[in-house]
């Protein structure tokens, strides 16, 4: 898939992206023309999973370019992606990179250049992905051999391929193990309110990996039950001292895996460490519309794509997207370098 | 609501329900003429919470004596009913009951003294929820004390009038709470995969208690973040060792709450402590369908009520319909004799 791209492609003056809000029930792609484009397809989920939200600022950044390439466009084009979305701090370095890059060049060689950083972005993260699922592999064969029958494994959210520009962070060493012919099993929350955990079931299905849909609740039960052999997931914001942000309920999924002996895995990229953040207290929640509670989406008995109301408009809802896992509660983080104790991620500060 | 009891109530040789399974969108009556239509009504969830179950069943006695007394027929009508839902323990203690009062009897006066056992559960039930509000409201006024502004409270799944034959389990000490003046506020999370905690919604928008939707994914967050001053919910099952099962995600809740130190009580009535039980581990867990993870019901944009499906009918799907939190995450059980230790129910044993 790294080849291809589904998920985020050029397309002469247009970027093309598969619109994440119609799976797993329409594939739909989407051309972005403009800077605002790409906002849009970034707030509103369009595009989701922190590389792939910092691949697409990286476009972004390059069809702003297009059109103003000029010191004033470039510091306006860089504010509005970044105040797209506060949680996922691969946007903010993706952003810090195409600075870098086309700041001190002048406007008339800006254009191509930032086509080129942002395509650089989006190989680097495909070749991220797919060191992740080589140092992923090792663990997963290790706890396969100590299990009878297939390996169980639990994720949440979607850290596949459509999270990202290659074959995933939580799932490339799924990947990895299917294709070694480990055989595995994973449970698949649905992750309330957006329901990500059906990208990862319409992933997993297309690569005929075995795995069931649960309830976000029924996590706890089943690691209680000894069912689950590992916990693996993406990460949005990684602090220096290891505490992980990523989509809200991964902490109740960390705390019972803790409370029974169940690795609990985070898989992320270099570029979703933030040693800028000391702690998890430092890391920014967005708070979203209430109305992702209220409505859901999926198909009508006519087998049309419908939106169906939960709760009234005059419901109350409060709704952040994301939670903090405590760097204790974590096994290790994979990252493109190598597996790391969440507590040890000085080591790769300066990589 | 004890008075005329909405849930459930005899109307001569029938047995009227409010079918939960329309609501919060409907306030539909049902009913029930016959054994069959009771075991359905449970089976189906037209009725639900534990104290409602086994009222339900004791009416359902009285409605399968109705049409013959004999002892066979008293024999199969506490089986059918006995098999309709395995966790919640309530079922088999208001059948023990009415096996109690009536297998003595000539068949000749069965139909009468079901009639009267079952009214006798029914407002039994309703003075232990009225009791457990008594009981509760000293923890809640001392939380309120302790804390500036309203007292923020969470619940899950729907352990209010609706899951009872008066004012409720869990919700009994919040409803006398705000009975008595205290200023608070109810985290209510919204219990997938069947949403139990929009009838609370419901209840709570009732009664003028302010109140906030949640997806279950989010009650980490807002425990992590000091938001939460107790979390309280009702049970199906209490063993004797004070392990206790509850709607599915309650576990989850108990988990973070023990990790910040957030005191969590469940509230039941006496009938739900199952001594024959010795702990957690010997509690059946219910497993249902997987349409109720693939399947969701609301209203439709055009204002009908309508069903949407979020997974086709391939996916695989596991539905535990309860989890079992072990008595050392629980801060007391609140029944009708008073708030006890969990791990000190022997003092009730023989109440």
């Amino acid at each position: 898939m790294s080849d291809t791209c589904p998920t985020l492609r050029r397309d002469g003056d247009r970027v093309v992206i598969l619109d994440q809000t119609r799976l797993p029930w329409q594939e739909t792609f989407v051309s972005l023309s403009g800077l605002d484009d790409a906002a849009v397809a970034i707030r509103d989920m369009q595009v989701r999973g922190a590389p792939l939200i910092g691949a697409t600022a990286a476009f972004g950044i390059a069809l702003a370019m297009q059109a103003d390439a000029r010191d004033d466009a470039l510091t306006h084009a860089d504010a509005v992606l970044r105040a797209t979305r506060p949680t996922a701090v691969n946007l903010h370095w993706a952003l810090d990179r195409m600075q870098d890059a086309l700041r001190p060049l002048p406007a008339a060689l800006r254009p191509a250049a930032a086509w080129a950083a942002a395509e650089a972005i989006r190989a680097g993260d495909a070749a991220a992905n797919a060191a992740i699922g080589r140092h992923g592999l090792p663990l997963l064969a290790a706890l396969a051999d100590a299990r009878r029958g297939a390996l169980q494994l639990m994720t949440h959210c979607n850290a596949g391929w459509l999270a990202t520009c290659g074959h995933g962070t939580a799932l490339a060493p799924i990947y990895a193990a299917h294709a070694a012919g480990i055989d595995l099993h994973v449970f698949v929350s649905e992750t309330r309110p957006r329901n990500q955990g059906l990208l990862t079931e319409w992933e997993l299905a297309r690569a005929g990996i075995p795995h069931t849909l649960i309830a976000d609740n029924a996590a706890g039960w089943l690691l209680a039950e000894g069912r689950v052999d590992a916990v693996i997931t993406g990460a949005d914001r990684i602090a220096a001292n290891g505490d992980t942000a990523n989509k809200v309920g991964t902490y109740l999924k960390a705390l019972a895996a803790h409370a029974h002996g169940v690795p609990f895995y985070i898989a992320a990229p270099r570029s979703t460490i933030d040693f800028g953040c000391p702690d998890g207290r430092a890391i920014p929640i967005e708070a979203r519309s209430g109305d992702e509670v209220r409505l859901l989406h999926g198909l009508a008995d006519d087998g049309r794509a419908a939106r169906l109301r939960i709760a009234a408009d005059a419901t109350p809802a409060c709704n952040p997207a994301f939670d903090v896992t405590p760097a204790k509660l974590l096994n290790g983080i994979i990252c493109e370098f190598g597996v790391y104790p969440a507590d040890s991620l000085a080591a790769v500060a300066h990589r």
